[in-house]
C-alpha cells in the first residue's frame, strides 16, 4: 500500500490508542511462525471454546432452517427474559427484561450508555488502571474520561473517598469494574455501596462494569444491580460464557432511559447477532452452567498456581485478584521498565504477557498483567521459562 | 416499569429519532396477533431466508469445532481476501485486502468511518432523503448532517451540482448511496464522478454507501472504487446476500487511514462475529452466487410488476428505481399526509409500509417508501386491497 499521508484525521482520534496486547500478539505470531513455542499469557480470552451446549443450539437453529433476520434492537424477548431468569435464579435479584437490553458484545452496551449519557466535555470518573476501551468510548463520544491514580490501598479501584476527591461540576458519570481487567479484583459490596451513593449524590449516574461476572474465586458472585434500578450495568457472554467471538452481551438500564436506549440501538446497531442470540439461549440452562462451573473451578486453581510462582521469582502481588482471569503483578522489583521487561521475557522465554502501558497512566511501568487463561502445566512452564531468564542475567 | 422523570440525558439524543417503521411494524405485529392477515412492505430486510451454502459453511464451522474467538479487529484475512477476489472477479477492480475492514454490519462500518473523519461541529452532505440512521451516526460523533433536498430531477440522488451549492467550510465529508435505500435509484458512475471531484476538490472526503450493490435490474451493477483511492466505500452482505441478522459487512478505506479505522475498530467493537465471517467466506462461491442471482431475478420481477401497479391506483413514481427492493412513490395525489395514508392503509388493508418521514424532512409528507419484499402474489393481493379501499374512499 502507498504511505500517503493522511488527509482528514478527527481529533480524538489523538486520544485513541491501539491495543498494546495486539502488538505484543502480532511479535508472538511471529515467534510462533518461527517454530518458537509460544506461552499466551497476553489476550483477554478464555482459552476454553464455546462450552458445546450453546454450540450445539446455534447448530440446531441453523440446521432447523430457523431464519436468521434482524431482530428487535433490545434483543429477542426470549433471551431477555432468560437473562432476567438467571439474575433471579444465580443472584436472587428480580430484574425486569424491558430493562435489559441485548448487544453486540459489551462493546456495544459501552457505547450506547456513553451515548445516552455524555455530551461534549462531560467527564466519567475512572479508576487507572482499567480497561483501555473505557476511556477510548468516552472520547469517541467527545467527553473526558478523568482517570483516578487507583493503588493497592483501594485493590486498584475506584473508591467513594476517591469519588468525593475527584468529583468535579463536568463529572456526569463514575465507572467501575468488579471484578476488573486488568487487575481481578473486586471491589466489596458496602464500598460500592458506598460509591453508588457518592455519585448518585453529585448528580452523576454510576456505570458497573460486569462483563467478568461469575468468575470469582473465594468469593460470592454478586451484582450492583441490587442497590438500586438508577444505575447502567454492563455484562457479556464472552468471559463467563465463553463467547467472546460471537459479539453478545447486555446492559440494564434505568427505567427511564429505556426508550432512549433503544433510538440509540435501532441507529447505531438495528440489531444484536441473530445467530448469537439464538446460542446465547443454551448459556443458563444447567448442562452449561455445569461446564462454566467447572471451568471456574479450573481457573481457580490456575490462580492459586501462579500466585505463589509469581512472587518466587519476584514479582509482588499486593492484593491478592479474586476475580476474572487476570493478576496485575508489580515488576518493580524485577526491571524498571514493565514494558522493556515483557518484551525481553517475549523475545527470549516466548511467554506472552501485556504491559500496564495498556491500562492508563499511573504506574504502568512498574506492572505487568498476567492472563492466566493456560493450562496449569503451561502456566508453570513459563515461570520456569522467566525463572530462568531472571537468574541468568542477575 | 417506573415512569420516572429521566435525570441526564446527552443533548445528542435530541437529534436522534426512533425508527418510524418499527413503530409500523409493532403495529403490523398487533394485528396480525389480532389474526388479520397483514402483508409487510415496510422494512427494509429482504423476504430471502440466508442462501443454504452460506447457513451450511457455518454449520460445518461449529460442528467442525473451529473455535469461535475474537478475529482480528479488521477481519480474518481469508474474508478481506475474499472480498478482493469478488471486486475483481464481479466488479474488474482490483482492492488490496490490506483496505478492506470487515464490520459487525455496515452500522459497524459508518461508525468507524464517521468516527476517524469527523470533529464536533464537522457537517457532512447528504440528500433528503435518505438512510436515517446516516444522519444519526453523524449525531452520536457530535457532527451535523446537511440534508440536501433531492427532487425527482436528480433522482432523489446528491449531484456534483448540489455539491457546489451546499458545500460550506464546516463540510468534512459527502456521503452518497447508490443503489439508495429509501428511493432505489442510482447515480450514474459519471455524475459519481464529478461528485467525486466536486468533493475532493474542496478538501472533503466521499464516503459512497454501496450496502445494496449488486441488487440493480437492467444496469450493470458497478463501484465507487474504480474512482481511486481516497474515498470510503461501505459495504454490507446483509441485502444482495440476504445476511442481515449475521451482522456482517466491510468498508474499503483509503490506505492512509487503515492504521486509524484498525485503532477506532479494536477499542469500539473489539472484532466482528467470527461465525459471521465463517459464513460468508461462502458467499461468494459459484453455488451461492447462482442463488443470489436468482433472487435479484425474482426481485426484478416484482419490480416491473409493482410500478404499473402502483401508477394504476394513483401513485405517482416520476423516476423509476434501478436498485434495491424499494419504490420511493410520490402519494399526493391520493392524500395530502403519507403518514395518515399509510396509517389508513395499515389498519384497514392490513398493508404495513413506510411513510417518507423515515427519511429527512424534504416533502416527507408526500412520500412513501414500498419495499417490494414480497413474493408477487402477494404483491397482487395488497395492490387490490389498497384499490378497493381508495375507491371506496373517493
Amino acid at each position: 500500500m502507498k504511505a500517503e499521508k493522511i488527509q482528514r484525521l478527527a481529533a480524538r482520534m489523538a486520544h485513541i490508542a491501539p491495543f498494546e496486547v495486539m502488538e505484543i500478539q502480532g511479535r508472538a505470531r511471529d515467534l510462533k511462525e518461527r517454530g518458537k513455542d509460544v506461552i499466551h499469557m497476553e489476550v483477554g480470552e478464555p482459552d476454553f471454546t464455546t462450552p458445546a451446549p450453546i454450540v450445539e443450539a446455534a447448530v440446531k437453529a441453523l440446521s432447523g432452517g430457523q431464519p436468521m433476520f434482524y431482530t428487535s434492537a433490545l434483543g429477542t424477548n426470549a433471551l431477555r427474559e432468560a437473562i432476567a431468569g438467571f439474575y433471579q435464579s444465580k443472584y436472587g435479584v428480580t430484574v425486569d427484561p424491558a430493562r435489559i437490553i441485548v448487544t453486540a458484545g459489551s462493546s456495544a452496551a459501552l457505547l450506547l450508555t456513553f451515548g445516552v449519557l455524555l455530551n461534549v466535555g462531560d467527564e466519567v470518573l475512572m479508576a487507572d488502571p482499567c480497561y483501555p476501551c473505557n476511556r477510548h468510548f468516552v472520547r469517541t463520544l467527545e467527553g473526558v474520561p478523568r482517570l483516578v491514580p487507583s493503588g493497592a490501598d483501594t485493590a486498584y479501584q475506584l473508591s467513594a473517598a476517591h469519588v468525593a476527591e475527584h468529583w468535579t461540576p463536568r463529572c456526569a458519570a463514575a465507572l467501575v469494574a468488579s471484578p476488573s481487567n486488568p487487575t481481578g479484583t473486586l471491589v466489596p459490596p458496602d464500598e460500592l455501596a458506598a460509591i453508588h451513593r457518592a455519585v448518585t449524590s453529585r448528580g452523576g449516574t454510576l456505570i458497573v462494569d460486569e462483563i467478568y461476572q461469575g468468575l470469582t474465586y473465594g468469593v460470592e458472585p454478586s451484582t450492583a444491580l441490587s442497590l438500586g434500578e438508577d444505575l447502567f450495568v454492563i455484562n457479556s457472554f464472552s468471559k463467563y460464557f465463553q463467547m467472546t467471538g460471537w459479539r453478545l452481551g447486555w446492559v440494564v438500564v434505568p427505567p427511564s432511559y429505556v426508550r432512549e436506549v433503544e433510538k440509540l440501538a435501532q441507529n447505531l446497531f438495528i440489531s444484536p447477532s441473530a445467530i448469537a442470540q439464538a446460542a446465547g439461549l443454551a448459556a443458563f440452562r444447567p448442562e452449561t452452567l455445569a461446564i462454566t462451573e467447572q471451568r471456574r473451578a479450573e481457573f481457580h486453581a490456575r490462580r492459586d498456581f501462579l500466585i505463589p510462582a509469581l512472587r518466587d521469582i519476584g514479582f509482588r502481588i499486593p492484593v491478592e485478584p479474586q476475580g476474572a482471569f487476570y493478576v496485575y503483578a508489580d515488576s518493580s522489583g524485577l526491571a524498571e521498565d514493565s514494558f522493556a521487561l515483557s518484551r525481553r521475557i517475549l523475545d527470549e522465554t516466548y511467554v506472552a504477557m501485556t504491559p500496564g502501558r495498556d491500562f492508563g497512566s499511573h504506574q504502568p511501568d512498574k506492572h505487568i498483567r498476567i492472563a492466566y487463561t493456560q493450562k496449569i502445566s503451561r502456566l508453570e512452564e513459563a515461570m520456569h521459562r522467566i525463572e530462568r531468564l531472571l537468574k541468568a542475567t542477575r
